[in-house]
């Protein structure tokens, strides 16, 4: 499978405006020979808890579907639901054919902003067959959590696809790109799982966007720069990580 | 705290010769100011499970606690334990003192090669107060499983001490560098604990033994070479990583 990610940073409100950004990926993605776009965390709405949590997540849905029929590519985004008085931060992932596959609400929260504006999850993303796949959904915070992608990967993902916004914080020593750089490739050696992690970019954003393989190393990745990544993930590269690191059958479910 | 790691290379069956290279790092590591000193997998008897599991580990502990107080510093080291029919790969820390402060038998055996000769252990890493750090020890492919050492973080502990011992696999194109280089520091930085994980090294083993501090980022490091590295992991740094990286209170335990 070919997988396209897009590292971009969207302009906070713009939603008509980031969605022609998200429609050239699509078209890029799709002319590349892609199979599926990954793109950022809120890229719609822009990253901005406070200020987009009451945006309407679907005219949003509903424009991406649009977009995948007319590329004739897959692709995930990430906006805003809401359902009675609670607002997720969801992904969706759209078949070719614009219909849902997936659609996930954020289990992990991050931050203040979020929790205050934000309701969590309550389920962990489905895994589903897709091409010769099984994928599911992560977003942000989530994959940082080894439970998270573990638990994926146990009800059988081979491909974890991971909208993402990496603040960087301003008072702070931590290096955000910590994340991508060794958090990321970590879930996937450990898991024996691939993982398209699409960040946004820019100022205020640590980037570094990837596709990792499933055992671990970068098969795409940028620096802090727009951009749009390309691998190739196939079913053979999931068996041979899995022959190779054993991890999966090698845990003590008795001791933890 | 003042933490030394020893990379080094143990000649197989040579016991005698291998305590004469662990006395000498004992002796320099307590010049060099550290408070204890982390030792590779099997290092007294060098790593070779179908030629060392009938060495006696007994007699080995004996003398690495008779180091630790001639030279007035803790000592992690690893042998082998005889226990009725059963052996199990090891790893002792001795107080400066030469007390046992944790003895703690592998839980996850690495490969058909230990499986054959050793029992694996039936519990964690107990949790030990320790100056003023909480310490447990793990041993080389336990903390390949982010469960591993996210139980000893839950049961409290700061600090994890891994002697390891991890090979090249001939046949293989995984790169086994990817263990120190990306899941220690990713055990370090999710768990917001420190790690020393001292390493064998030289021809067939990965060496890049090191230090990994609570945010993740290398404190020491070696490459494959035999080299004494030392760092200081204090209780600020601990309380620091953990109030800029909330990990252990953001776990969604009702999801996995």
């Amino acid at each position: 499978m070919r997988i396209a990610v897009l590292q971009a940073t969207s302009a906070v409100g713009h939603i008509d405006a980031n969605l022609d950004v998200l429609a050239a990926a699509a078209a890029e993605a799709a002319g590349g020979g892609a199979d599926i776009l990954v793109t950022p965390e809120l890229f719609s709405t822009g990253y901005a808890p406070d200020r987009i949590h009451h945006l309407d997540g679907a005219a949003v849905r509903q424009s991406v579907s649009t977009l995948a029929v007319r590329h004739g590519i897959a692709i995930v985004a990430s906006t805003v639901e809401q359902s009675d008085a609670e607002r997720f931060i969801t992904a969706t992932l759209f078949g070719a054919d614009g219909a849902q596959v997936i659609h996930y609400r954020k289990s992990h929260l991050f931050g203040a902003g979020e929790a205050q504006f934000f309701t969590a999850g309550a389920a962990l993303s489905p895994v589903v067959r897709f091409g010769d796949l099984s994928v599911a959904l992560g977003i942000c915070y989530d994959v940082e959590f080894p439970e998270y992608v573990r638990a994926l990967a146990v009800a059988g993902a081979d491909l974890v696809l991971v909208p993402t916004a990496v603040p960087v914080r301003v008072a702070s020593e931590f290096d955000p790109t910590a994340v991508p750089r060794l958090l990321v490739p970590a879930r996937a050696l450990e898991n024996t799982v691939a993982i398209a992690y699409a960040d946004q970019c820019g100022t205020g954003f640590a980037g570094h966007s990837c596709i990792v393989a499933p055992d671990g190393s970068f098969a795409a990745r940028a620096e802090n720069e727009p951009k749009l990544i390309f691998a190739d993930i196939t079913s053979e590269a999931i068996r041979s990580a899995r022959a190779g690191n054993p991890y999966l059958r090698s845990r003590r479910l008795d001791l933890y």
